[in-house]
């Protein structure tokens, strides 16, 4: 069959079996489809979408095209979780050392920052020493000794998944469920663990804007998990706001450590909630315990500093200097400059454009444009009014920190025009919409 | 604005304004637009359509992408005449003649053909001596004489109708209505007649399957040339059934001939209608004459001679030897191996897959698979019953001739494939279905 003809056929609105579609994708990452025809039929199946088996088929093919990753010898107690993607969303660093301290296995590979997200790489890259590339065995023997490993992405996994999204990043291709779906479980496919939590987030700095499409895209994962034979679990979030109060690099690892270290301020209390949702599901799984069983298992690992104790030697066998840490714990915003935002009126917050937000940081230097960018890891937002906060004229909504004090003006220009003010006091939302197991 | 947002707009239902258009065109054109999103631009038009103002502007922008060939020393008297495409139409060269030798100026280029479909170029170039190529003054001083010169289209002319195409016809791109109306109206523009008359085909052999379909392409296509300044017309005709009873070049060639000559017979009745329909209305639009009176001169130009005498001296003029053409009329299917196919049964032709039956003269060699294949100009398919006709057990239904014996088994095959025969009698529809003025 030429590839022609399976463009047709996607776009008369049939599915295409996975004889089909190995071809084409097999085709596609080995040269001999050429991207002209691979963004056409792209745009076909954004159109016409896919059946549960053609995305279930292209999850399988992605996950093989490259290596995939050896667990096995961890038995049940692997476990991963992966994000869909925020401002603020720092919980891999809170969670992982959580599940480790009480038993689960986390050998984890994580993405890097792009546009208005953020990405746990990024941010553990910011911790001095601590090495986010590793060789397998390396990563296999922290993993058993910690039990706990983060690295970054190999590249020889599901490197299908790589090219694909390379071309639909520049085609207008990335809206599509069935290829979202295929491309997050085929690299959680790849990277082996045996348990695996969602993180499905919704709103104004998600990439799903609507609690309806995060529960489409959950249910979609979830499906194809189980027919892979995963245990698997969608925590549907909310990211209309950002997480927690600090976005950038080191801020952010600085505020999942005060998590672990007790912190239970307001203020973060919808990190904190997130986190320990997210962690009682991994429990739940990993360790095959009831979900009231897991979440008071990794209340005490805060409490007992079980967590926080489990972090610092996973950091430092990962290569992280713990005195420097400690130091720039106490010291990283002092190699930033600072500038305020006051509010110009009284009122309430009633609205965060949260990717803005992202945008914001990006702007300070937090954040990378394309893949060469160098990041600040200290440039951040402290943010210090959320939707459904009461504020006075004069009060601080936020503060903005770079290293480059020529980037502050128009960062505060992109969150000044994210946050709305207005005289309707609105109730704030509930952080966690749903599980779906 | 960066290509990907313009893809993103059009995805989303947004029509792209001219400057949008014109860069999208352009850049593509000149190669700092790649291929792969030009595609997905394309398969989203496909799926979204274009409105009449995008439309009429990629006509435009099409017209204007290379030269324009200037008809104006004709005045109000040049016409072209496009059809779609269709199996056994050798209408230009019947109606060509039948104008230039009533005052009309027929300057016009024509394509070759592919897959299924015939050109007329192929058609013209089986004559003897028949120059398809000529420098532009040298096409223009014959159309001066001749008031006729027809020649194979030049590459300076819409060249992104030509890149458009070839990336249109390996991405499943071709079958969208606003992409095929600017590509056909795109070209005619930039030919330069004044006045065009548009063969819009519908059924098995035409591109269009339905005479609804048909109609709208037509529709569209009327309403930009008159946007555009041009006295345009459209007549929407069947190729449910191949056009006259001869399918193949030289033979297509004699045939048309034959209706010049003042050939009567039922079995080219199809033919010559369309032909004098066609003739009228270019005649009423060149000469600003009634249909009738124009419908009468070209039936006279026909049994005077004149139409058969214009056709000698435009084909001399371009370079045909015309003993040779008159020997070949008379023995051209010497050169060939015959094939007949008979009926194994009685009852009646109920159906003809057109585009089938062109598939079956191209493997007699006498089409192009691909642009490199050179073409047999002997191989023809004499056609004995048509839809609607009675056969009797054994009658011939058809003659399949090749220069090459071993092509014709498989010719034959797919032609009895192309032909169904029931006891129930179809009626034979009316050739011309509607003309849009």
């Amino acid at each position: 069959m030429r590839f022609c003809d399976l463009i047709d056929k996607k776009k008369r609105g049939e599915a295409l079996d996975h004889e089909e579609l190995s071809a084409a994708m097999m085709g596609f990452l080995d040269g001999s489809v050429p991207d002209y025809q691979m963004s056409a039929l792209l745009m076909a199946i954004f159109f016409n979408g896919m059946t549960d088996t053609e995305a279930a088929d292209l999850t399988m093919i992605t996950a093989k095209s490259g290596d995939m990753l050896d667990l096995s010898a961890f038995g049940n107690k692997s476990v991963d979780k992966h994000s869909t993607g925020g401002v603020g969303d720092k919980t891999t660093l809170v969670v992982a050392p959580i599940v480790a301290s009480l038993g689960g296995i986390v050998a984890k590979m994580s993405g890097r920052g792009l546009g208005h997200t953020g990405g746990t790489v990024d941010k553990l890259e910011a911790i001095p020493g601590y090495k986010v590339t590793l060789q397998e065995d390396e990563f296999i023997s922290i993993a058993k000794k910690e039990g706990v490993s983060v690295i970054a992405s190999s590249s020889d996994l599901a490197p299908l998944d790589k090219k694909l999204y390379a071309l639909r990043d520049v085609t207008s291709t990335v809206d599509s469920i069935p290829l979202i779906v295929a491309s997050i479980m085929g690299k959680k496919l790849a990277a082996g663990s045996k348990n695996i939590v969602l993180d499905v987030k919704y709103g104004s700095g998600a990439f799903m804007k609507t609690k309806e499409d995060a529960e489409i895209l959950a249910e979609k994962m979830v499906s194809i998990g189980k027919k892979c034979d995963k245990n698997i679990r969608a925590v549907i979030t909310d990211m209309d706001i950002p997480l927690g109060c600090m976005v950038g690099n080191f801020s952010e690892v600085e505020e999942a450590y005060s998590i672990l270290c007790g912190n239970e301020s307001s203020d973060v209390h919808d990190l904190r909630e997130v986190c320990l949702v997210l962690a009682s599901n991994m429990l739940c799984l990993c360790l095959d315990i009831p979900l009231d069983e897991a979440r008071s298992l990794a209340q005490n690992a805060i409490t007992s500093g079980l967590a926080r104790d489990k972090f610092r030697s996973w950091i430092s066998s990962q290569g992280a200097d713990l005195d420097a840490f400690d130091e720039l714990i106490s010291s990283y915003k002092e190699k930033t400059t600072p500038v305020d935002i006051y509010s110009d009126k009284d009122g309430f917050i009633d609205k965060m454009d949260t990717e803005r937000i992202g945008l914001a940081a990006l702007a300070l230097g937090g954040g990378r444009l394309n893949k060469d960018s160098v990041i600040d890891p200290f440039a951040c937002i402290e943010v210090y009014k959320k939707t459904g906060d009461e504020i006075r004229q004069g009060e601080l909504i936020a503060r903005l920190r770079s290293s480059d004090p020529s980037l502050l003006e128009n960062a505060k220009n992109i969150y000044i025009s994210a946050i709305s003010i207005s005289n309707i006091k609105i109730s704030k939302g509930k952080v966690i919409y749903k599980t779906l197991t």
